[in-house]
């Protein structure tokens, strides 16, 4: 006897419709048609039994090809449905299996089936910027007593959040006091002790304890970061891997994927990210690291409810009065060279930051230069996409 | 009584030429005036008695400023020079000192002295191009045992260079042999156990070993990657700080600065450094790492004497038939999915990658996707330029 069919999919080509038939129990990924210009795999449809029809399309039914994948299968076609990047017609589900899992999915479904990926991003994107503001949140800045942390911390502190909470490795009560003092009515500042380069069990932990206590927390700003080329894997451990498990670690308490909530990240960058400080490589291809991952996760915002942007900060003064090493000592007055040209003051990027958490656009790329802030519509994209 | 003199600087705005009066024992860094659109940091000149000149230029005296930074500041010198962003007028150098140290630079630069930086990058880089070529040189492949790895030693081989050296984590002698048999009279294949994880400690010890034998190693090229979201810290440990420490290790040998003759760096990198994965994030970030950190080690050449330059793979059919993890298993399908467009064969991209070997030139940013390759011209460099 032939074994039942596990999945049944129809392509048409040349149109926008793409079918998933789930026979008893599995669900196929199938992209939009426009996709599929090219020759489908053989690997993936080997073990279907290919059946042409009259009507320009073609029927892949699949035996017990992807059996043991059906879970994530399911996933993922909800995960691209919410992407916007395919189009399915849910013709029907016929097991309870299919139907127990897709059920409360179906439903959100059935409001936005309709919308093409451009209407529906659109729609998600002016509501998400409309939802934040900083009065009455509980934001975590990390790194929040460095440089532009500090006078960032002073921006957002005037504009009144609920509750701010400073975590860095090393406490300066007396700006904690400061900060505290600014708006003691409506914001509590309250500092946490914090390395980012610990274990991703040990960031766990601290988030742990913060949403015990605070139950909710509403954005994430990532500022922690060193400017040294003598310390190659410091530089790495701080910026780059201490961001990524800070981000990892509040995914527990922020993923929809978990039934959370989402949330909001900010990720502080540097201009070194677009083109290399050169006598810096260490430090600024952390940056391009910061910068890629930060565009990733805007793109994955459907799919974990945690949108994200990055505030590539251009050269400051105050960041950089000391004597910083360049890699090799390829050039022992880079801090000089850089401050030849006109930088910006902390204070004034501080007023410009705030902006921009304000304005809390996924998938933002910022330009906080010159005491200016600036929308980039980054071109690097162009060279390559991956299409999927 | 006054202090002497150490350093006097003259700028002439407006003008290409800057000049460095060493009046005692210090030089000042001065870039070409063009540069110094801007006004000058206060911090770094309120220490000089500034003297206003009728001919549209300034005089600054300084007295003891730079003192301590005197070694600095003349290594700089010479590296902006060599760079070709400066012109300097050594107009004289009065002291001992300044003669001890810089006679021998004098001499070369006495040869260089009249050609601007275009020329002189142009006339650098066509005769390094042509310098190379694959037949006869000393090659040090890290990662060679890998799917690319393979196919491009095969092709190397089939060039006949006098040896390879194949660093790899994990022997694979059959390969190895393999490799011999091709081309027996001519190259000989050499295995060494390497994990690009190690300290920089350890890879400078399997240099030195390496060096002792071979005496000069030619080429470079950095292979060692994984492709796994789920292993965080050791996708940046293999695909970051591996690569990096292993050409920091090498720079021993290599750098220019220490009295090496140099050598030519080949990173492979990805086509997601261009534009992420985004449902892998990590990998793609690591590479976008990779990107940036080539693209720096090539603008210092001039320094270090090491030309780099980065091979950015596209898909490939038969790297991915394994399950690679999303970040967050955000996309379980990430695999299949990119399967569904057109790939490339290692043995076709193995042919592009020794074309680009042997191209040999420094700063070039190659595309290898379905089985063509391609010069990239970036884009993203124009968001922001460090003018240094």
């Amino acid at each position: 006897m032939k074994s039942p069919i596990l999945a049944q999919c129809v392509l048409q080509r040349g149109l926008s419709l793409s079918s998933i038939h789930c026979g008893s129990s599995a669900a196929m990924i199938v992209p939009a048609s426009g996709l599929y210009k090219h020759e489908e795999p053989a690997s993936q449809l080997s073990s279907s039994r290919k059946i042409n029809r009259s009507d320009n399309s073609r029927t892949y039914c699949f035996d017990r090809v992807h059996e043991t994948r059906l879970e994530v299968s399911l996933k993922s076609v909800l995960n691209l449905f919410l992407l916007g990047k395919f189009r399915v017609a849910w013709e029907y589900g016929n097991t309870t299996f299919f139907n127990s899992i897709f059920k409360p999915i179906l439903k959100r479904l059935s409001g936005t089936k309709s919308l093409c990926p451009k209407q529906r991003s659109r729609r998600k994107s002016k509501s998400s910027r409309s939802e934040f503001a900083i009065a009455g949140k509980n934001i975590i800045f990390v790194g929040g007593l460095g440089c532009i942390g500090m006078h960032t911390c002073r921006e957002i502190v005037k504009k009144g959040p609920k509750n701010l909470l400073i975590l860095d490795k090393i406490e300066k009560s007396e700006t904690i006091k400061n900060l505290q003092e600014l708006n003691p009515e409506t914001t509590t500042v309250t500092y946490y002790p914090y390395d980012v380069t610990v274990s991703l069990v040990e960031s766990k932990k601290m988030l742990t304890t913060i949403f015990e206590k605070f139950k909710k927390i509403d954005l994430l700003i990532n500022g922690a970061s060193i400017l040294d080329d003598h310390q190659v894997e410091e530089t790495i451990a701080v910026n780059f891997t201490g961001m990524m498990n800070t981000i990892s670690a509040l995914m527990d308490f922020w993923d929809k994927q978990k039934g959370c909530s989402g949330g909001a990240i900010a990720n502080i960058c540097s201009v070194a990210a677009f083109n290399p400080i050169y006598q810096l490589p260490v430090y600024s291809a952390s940056m391009a690291a910061v910068f890629s991952f930060t565009n990733s996760l805007a793109k994955l915002a459907p799919i974990t409810g945690v949108t994200a942007y990055s505030i590539n900060l251009g050269i400051m003064r105050a960041s950089l009065v000391g004597q910083y090493n360049s890699w090799m000592d390829v050039e022992p007055c880079v801090v000089h060279l850089l401050l030849q040209h006109p930088t910006q003051t902390p204070t004034n990027a501080a007023r410009n930051f705030v902006k921009a958490i304000e304005a809390n656009k996924n998938g933002a790329i910022w330009k906080l230069d010159l005491a200016d802030l600036e929308e980039v519509k980054w071109t690097g994209f162009k060279h390559w996409d991956p299409r999927i």
